[in-house]
């Protein structure tokens, strides 16, 4: 009997990356599609897919915001979003019409937590919970080995927070929310502050502390909102050399040993490094099946 | 056959409540006792419930923190807590040995989000969150229908916030964080800026404003974090007469459009008014049961 082969789908605002794998050490092949009209780009996702062999079931971890409850009709589409074209595209339509399998679909972020949740830094924790810090900030959480979603998926890069003493006066670059996390920690938001990434300035700038001390305000809220397991901080913000030892300490320091977890024990890089999200995609894949 | 009757704790810092029940709508008798030393208040517990005929389980709902995870040993003990005497105090062992007799225990508040969930103003909600804001803050949550807890109960009253811009230099009362939620919306927070409870200032007094806006941004946090169904706001401070329609307007405001949830429906004072925790208690005890 030969091993099943399940598509994978990570869909972004720049990009989609597709995949097909027999399991999370097994990746076969991947390609990279631009992310144009949703005609164009699901049309070539679609493809692509139907060229891989038979598929048992397909993973999409997209962007957001996105309808996750599969009782409603609108389940798997894109809902109002300022890609421009986007809003209301359904993703899942077309490829359960082409490929005639199961498909599974999340966000991106909750994908990535049910990744490391499942193979990466979070393996055996009661809660893992996934933030990206990049050109956007988002969270999503896997408790009790399932996704969090209440009447939709969470928008956790949008909590306020409060401003860093050598940060009072910058407005923030969320146009809903001002100094959201988003509108403070994003790659987007170090740029409006000093001109180029995080990476890009010197060591011993004070944008190395700002930025850290806002992901730490948040990995702080995620402690006290749900005392999870592990706390896992992706995205390109993050690669910043020396930020997540700066962040751990931070939120050790904020947190001042009042929660159960020690901070510096649950904030986390992704054990599964960048594959985070395409094998997000492989683990909804999965449970499409079940 | 005659009806099950539970057994019902809710253990607070100041008394206890007990009471029996058949079901949320046949509380059939309450006592209160005062929290003295351990010994004393569980021995009155123990006698008082054990006086009251065979109870089919017992359910506990308690002020934190506790050890909510039952396959720890020191699952149903109170953990270090500043109240004098109480730190790794056995609740649930002196329970089970008295009336042998299954027993359930999480959280005032869990409890209280799960009484909401089954029987108040959280019926039919994919996720219900319970904040009390009293003379402590604290929140529980229930997803799913299930208690959420990670390597331990949420400690949801020690978000740190933002500001009030007519608040800025008011360091908040909290001895850990200063100004998170319970340090800038308990009710000592509210005595501490204007040496009154919130219900006793004047209708026009900023105070009203300044303390929704701090409640308001935790409901908008939680949104962020959760999507919940419902945000049930209880608590003392809560009783302050306009304070949940200002709640509701300055979340809205705060979370100005960006979430699918609108703040000014999912944001409520408890629908079992005073009795959640007690009926969290029952919710505790049937759970124990199955």
């Amino acid at each position: 009997m030969s091993k099943p082969l399940y598509g994978l789908v990570e869909a972004g605002g720049t990009k989609f990356v597709l995949g097909i794998a027999h399991g999370p050490d097994e990746v076969l092949a991947t390609t990279r599609i631009p992310t144009t009209t949703p005609d164009e780009t699901i049309a070539a996702m679609c493809n692509w897919l139907a060229g891989q062999g038979p598929l048992v079931a397909v993973g999409v971890a997209t962007f957001g915001p996105v309808e996750v409850d599969r009782t409603s009709l609108q389940w798997g589409h894109i809902l109002a979003t300022p890609k421009a074209g986007w809003s209301n595209t359904n993703l899942v339509g077309p490829l359960v019409q082409r490929l005639g399998c199961p498909v599974g679909l999340d966000t991106d972020v909750t994908a990535a937590a049910l990744a490391e949740y499942r193979w990466g830094a979070g393996q055996g924790q009661p809660s893992v919970l996934y933030f990206t810090i990049g050109t956007g900030v988002g969270g999503g959480a896997v408790i009790g080995g399932k996704p969090l979603a209440g009447i939709s998926h969470p928008e956790m890069g949008h909590i306020r927070l409060p401003l860093h003493p050598e940060d009072v006066g910058f407005g923030g670059v969320c146009p809903f929310h001002g100094t959201c996390l988003e509108g403070l920690a994003s790659g987007p938001a170090v740029k409006a502050r000093y001109g180029v990434s995080l990476s890009e300035l010197p060591g011993d700038h004070i944008g190395h502390d700002v930025v850290a001390w806002y992901i730490a305000q948040a990995a702080v809220t995620a402690q006290a909102m749900f005392e999870p397991g592990r706390i896992v901080l992706g995205g390109g913000v993050m690669d910043t050399p020396g930020l997540i030892d700066r962040v751990r300490c931070t939120a050790e320091r904020l947190g001042n040993g009042y929660f159960r977890s020690r901070a510096g024990e649950i904030v986390t890089l992704p054990g599964l490094g960048d594959r985070s999200g395409l094998l997000g995609a492989l683990a909804l894949a999965e449970a499409a099946l079940r």
